[in-house]
């Protein structure tokens, strides 16, 4: 296995990869750490987890590493990634996953790991060729939990009905928790309008996800308490966030669906300006 | 003419008013600057120029003005003070302004006047008994200008075209002036959908407004440049923004009467929690 590293590459090179974890810490002494795709060379499966707000790096990136039959396998968020990459690269050899899972990377070379997560895998385009069974069955060795969804951008839909509204007020509101937004009686609906939306959005783009899903997402936030979304995390601590793949994007394929989205398109205009 | 006074009453009493204008200096030496309404005693016409999000204290201000023919005039921003004052006091004695003027109380006493501005004045419930003409008179008397309105909550939805979406992104979109706002072309398609809805809300409540306003409040705008909204120097300042009655009241009109107002609705539910 090998890794692309940027700001980390000296501190792994030097001290391995450090997980601090609920399930027991460890190090990986020696990693195979790399300063470029070059580097690297043609590789059969690649896990592509950088930030959606660099993605026009993979355009130089990714050639390195392809041959004929190299999967590549986006775990990164919300939408337009996997087509990004079908375009350029070809989409008979994209896939992706949803992480579930909850992790910071604290230092260099040092991550934090807070809640053990699984991972929800799909193709861009289906094949039955055995490829998702494959992926898994790596990560089955590795003791990482997954899930094969049938339609993966259903699944990436499903996401957004909870990250567009909470991780979208969270900051729009002010450094607002899931706590504050949902006991804000008039954020609290607004919270449901959006989910309304961004399900009429799916809908419009052929992806049936029933309304009662609105329920058992605001159930379970309430159970969050002050949580933070991750995007709010990142807006705090001045880094950029992802805010063309989690709302600009939803909202282009939305309006070119002819799905109504007054509220998801106000909310990426705010975030455009304030991330 | 008597002052109700507050945070000034020491200092006007001691050194009067000064007015520093683009038209000349000048002060007023001798102020009657009162510390309650009761010393000031029953009037004929009262002039109130409270913010808004104290209206609460008007129902212990206003009595001991009152008698038979006592004339209440507010000046006040927002819709739904004109309203407050005749469930209270009677409608038939309620009149209200505009004020078009741009001006600042820079310290206690102290007032920055930056243009000249004109007052447009109506009364809550039309009369035909020449009150308009003898409050005109007076004012006029002083030298300001003023325009009578035989709508006056028609003018107040008017003016809310302009301030409903320029006051309200100026804080939502993070300390954003008019031409940050037009400069932006999400928030400029923005601002004009905001302007149609709020055209909308007011032709719901009989109030006809043309779609050829938007346009003209926009060429007025763009000439303003990084004109900073009066609710953004207040917010910017930590003073009580007006959010009730800008963008609540309206809002609450709108929905009662039908109108779908969904980007009204979440730049109040933004603002109230960030005010």
């Amino acid at each position: 296995m090998h890794f692309l590293m940027r700001a980390d590459l000296e501190a792994v090179r030097e001290r391995g990869l450090e997980i601090r974890s609920q399930d027991g810490d460890f190090r990986l002494e020696k990693v195979a750490a790399h300063g470029s795709t070059a580097e690297i060379g043609p590789s059969d499966w690649v896990l592509i987890a950088l930030k959606t707000t660099s993605n026009a790096a993979l355009e130089t990136l990714i050639p390195p590493l392809l041959h004929e039959r190299t999967r590549l396998v986006t775990l990164q968020n919300g939408l337009g990634n996997e087509a990004f990459l079908a375009e350029r690269f070809g989409a008979e050899r994209v896939m992706g996953g949803l992480c579930f899972v909850c992790l910071n990377r604290v230092a260099p070379g040092v991550i934090e790991h807070y809640g053990h997560g699984t991972l929800s895998l799909g193709e861009y385009v289906p094949s039955g060729r055995g490829y998702l069974e494959e992926l898994a069955g790596m990560f089955a060795a590795t003791g990482v939990e997954t899930r094969q969804v049938p339609n993966l951008i259903l699944e990436r839909w499903r996401k957004l009905v909870w990250n567009i509204p909470f991780n979208g007020l969270s900051i729009a509101a002010g450094k607002a928790t899931v706590a504050d937004i949902l006991g804000d009686d008039a954020l609290h609906a607004l919270t449901r309008e959006l989910m309304v939306e961004v399900i009429g959005a799916a809908a419009a783009l052929g992806h049936s996800i029933p309304l009662e899903f609105i329920e058992e997402q605001i159930e379970r936030s309430l159970k969050m308490g002050p949580y933070k979304p991750s995007s709010l995390i990142d807006y705090a601590a001045g880094r950029p966030v992802e805010v063309e793949s989690i709302w600009g994007e939803p909202c282009r394929q939305a309006v070119a669906a002819g799905a109504p989205v007054p509220r998801m398109d106000m909310l990426y205009a705010l975030l455009r300006r304030l991330c």
